[in-house]
């Protein structure tokens, strides 16, 4: 397979047709927070721990650092990092202990995040047919916050390597990854995903940017989105038939952008209807290199954000263990 | 055992005595920053997900709130969530996407976090006898900050109910939990440490403390430290015998604290010397309780903290899956 | 005049009929976004300072500090100070030169500010019968933000000392100031009020306070407002008649509070129908005495905040000079 | 005079001759942090006052904004601005009060500010001997901070208008005003600069860089300085003479600065040895037309900024008042 497929796949009619097919409010308790990680059960975190061979271990957080992955003027501001409390504060002579403190500012979608069920609306809905009032600057999302997402994101997780597969660095500016080829790359790695699986799909982005010092191609910063190579709207069905339950991707919102002003499809059926939270700039190459090298593709994955109250997304350091 | 022992146990002639004693830092590579985590290998991991066997998981990680857990001008400021986007700034009639966005900031040491071995300095010294130095208000920690623990803390846990085993809500104010009351929980428990694992150690504190929203006494406000249960400084050659590789508590600073100025011997000796991390405020109540129901105290840890750059600690969700 | 007033004079068929009295929205241009400021005009500023006469000053500012003057949980946060460099981070043997920086985050409305005339709203507007949809989390106050204020605030100002005239450190609680009161203080001072000019109003409220060490009692901390002396809305009609443009108290809300539930009759009528700006939390007690020593009570009153793009409200440090 | 002085005046040997002969320390109390201020008298601020011709106001604050002035990776922040409430959290059929609150975090020397004397440190020590570890990460500057300048800064100011004197847009890059060109343009201006007056020097260069976008041209975003037209180093013995007690530009560091990794004798000198307090990115364009319009270069000025505890520095909308 290469062709490129930089249309954007999300007509407002396939969209609308999809929101009434892989809505899920009616599949579980539509108040409880979670949606699709219903699917993560105790019996599915053993499958996922009995998925470990090796132990070792990928750490999937992109650094905390003041200067990226945002570009100037995204309007997200990349974490900034301050001291309260230095050891040369103390004088000389100091005979106490001696000690240093720090504090911590961010944009919560600046760094690798996942969106909460908050973070989307349609027709004035989030997920389960909640208000989008129930979201305000007073309160945050008193509502589908990430608190309930922070207690329970431990599952076995799979890797579609996507760029590796068709052997390309990166793929293509704007690509959308659609059924078939998702479906492609799963059957030539050989591994099976099953219900209440976290699936991370390489797109080869965040790794080839960081490589080339190319941010202001990666995310947003004006009123046109970045073209992004992505996950395309008709990949849904599949993704709702196989039960993932969250996927992420090592781009800047998971879904293919195609320029232009904002759309995003994907976000509005993900989030709101099918209840699969969304994961951004997470960093999959290493662990890629690691799954290809060892043959195995799927792994003990560990994915707590922070149970941030009110929080629309939540910052974390997810950990795959191979 | 029933006494109560609340005296500090870190006279400074001890502490120099294990200073050397103890000390970890031609143990292994001393400026890989991450100290006792050499313990956790892959095969470590593979011992911890090995300890999987029901598969329920527990999040560890007091909720992020902008008024809990320290106290008024404790000095910490506690989470503060701010909304930059709501769905409420999108104008009746508009097409295109609704979403929210949010922000966060932080004292990095007022939730649950792991301090990092650049949190405390002994002798102008942090750990590998790195200077105090590299730790400025510029950089944060040039050395030694959080990034190597992020990239590495999934390892087999062990949980020590000392509450619990005494019978108790919550252990007696400033009492230290020394090597022979540990051993004796540990051993009732009928659990054993072995090197490279995570200790959780039980006092109480967190959940008393919520239950009787006593906050004040729970952390630090003023001159002087609280009179906190947690680990007395003969707790430490034991935990170096045993190898263990991190420590956390549900109370709001792992040791012992009795009253009166600041004096630290416990954080001086395992972040220094040691290079044995530490966790503070970790929620245990839960865990406890489905440990203790199931006769099983060991199990995954996944403890892994955002990578901070120059962060001398990191916020966490730990997880722990049984 | 011994009486206190501590029932609201606010009641809401009261508030309708004022808001159409004392409506300026035809007044001057009413998408200009300074309201009353419209009268100061250049010769106004000439009347200001001509009533320079010893050349004294007067700082109005609370010092900006992280405990004060918000109670904790107030909702407000107290100005953050925080050193993003330190002298001490330059090395021994630097040579180069030696700084220090640093970061600042406030609540804009915790410390001494000028609510902007998109503080307050009723029945959706706000001054100018401008749309409340024009205020929002993404973009702050599109109109009628702190700006045009920033740009012409200096005027001359009156103090009229309402607790010196009673004898009192501070008035009674929830004690409301009406236009019976106000015109027999600013008689018995001896100073006429006129178009364009800023009013202080003395409570005593902020220093007494101060004194006592009881913030608790000082702002709303809770689901009821404090028992605050202030402005009553009965003192509305003789500002609108005098042609104050700007008016602020040694208190929380400028206006009168009477426990219970939050009730803001005079903010609705001053900042959406009138365009009259309020100050809060002004420090007015060594004014205070230096009128009162001088016999003089009105000054050059320099009061411009800081121009903060689509803020609801502005930081200032007032200057008044005697 | 067309020549451009574009290499620093400012030889070590000559900060270090200077710093001895323009010492201020045992001029007045070294210990009341407000240095050369202490020439501002009630009766100076008569002479201010005075100065008022037209009642015209300049307000000199650079709008406080996320994107501007400083450039991406400056390592000063620009302000950001969040809301904390805004009018559509408010429910339909809410019969309360409706308001909106606001945020704001931002690096002090990002905008307009004035440096305090605690800002620069020459031989370990600031402005008045004080020991530079009087500043630290924990407290900001214990001495020296910017409170007391808040109180006390409104006197006459003074604008020399060095672009138009020369009849340029902006003054040529990395240009230095010395003692001659300064004196030159005070004497075609007809203006007398007297001991007290705050002077303001325009070089062009925030206007400038403004009609051209050109931002990164103007602060420090690498490791060497811009090349900014400002004052040299020969100009402080006059300034010194002339008992100017506050000094400000339309740049980014007052400073001539000339390339090359950072040198700043002028901060060394004036902040550390006269006491004399610089301000930085103030907007003069507009007062400069008005006043080259009315053949007036003195004013009634009023530059009081925040009183910021501990601060080295402090945001400020300087206000000239003509």
């Amino acid at each position: 397979m290469t062709d490129v497929r930089d249309e954007s796949s999300g007509s407002r009619e396939l969209v609308e047709e999809l929101a009434g097919r892989l809505c899920n409010w009616d599949r579980w308790d539509r108040h409880d927070g979670v949606g699709a990680l219903n699917l993560i059960t105790p019996a599915k975190r053993l499958e996922g721990s009995a998925a470990v061979r090796s132990g070792e271990a990928f750490s999937l957080g992109f650094e905390l650092r003041p200067d990226l992955p945002q570009p100037a003027n995204s309007g997200r501001q990349n974490p900034l990092h301050l001291m309260t409390e230095v050891p040369g504060d103390f004088p000389d002579g100091w005979v106490g202990p001696v000690s240093a403190d720090d504090w911590l500012s961010m944009a919560v979608h600046a760094a690798t995040h996942w969106d909460a069920l908050s973070h989307f609306f349609h027709r004035g809905q989030m997920y389960g047919g909640i208000s989008a009032a129930e979201v305000t600057a007073t309160h945050g999302a008193k509502r589908n916050d990430i608190v309930p997402v922070a207690r329970r994101l431990v599952t076995r997780g799979v890797l579609a390597d996507v760029a590796r597969h068709r052997g390309l660095d990166v793929l293509p500016p704007a690509h959308g990854i659609g059924a078939d080829e998702l479906r492609e790359v799963l059957d030539a790695q050989g591994v099976e995903v099953r219900p209440g699986d976290a699936l991370l799909v390489r797109t080869g982005l965040l790794g080839a940017t960081k490589r080339a010092g190319a941010w202001t191609e990666f995310a947003q910063c004006g009123p046109n989105l970045p073209r992004n190579p992505g996950i395309a709207v008709d990949a849904l069905p599949l993704l709702h038939e196989l039960g993932v339950c969250a996927i992420a991707c090592d781009n800047w919102a998971v879904e293919q952008t195609t320029g232009g002003p904002p759309d995003f499809p994907v976000h509005e059926l993900a989030l709101v209807y099918m209840g699969m939270i969304l994961g951004e700039n997470f960093e999959l190459d290493a662990l890629a290199d690691a799954c290809a090298a060892a043959g195995q593709w799927d792994f003990l994955f560990a994915g707590q954000p922070l149970p941030l109250r009110g929080g629309v997304g939540g910052p974390v350091n997810p950990m795959a263990v191979l």
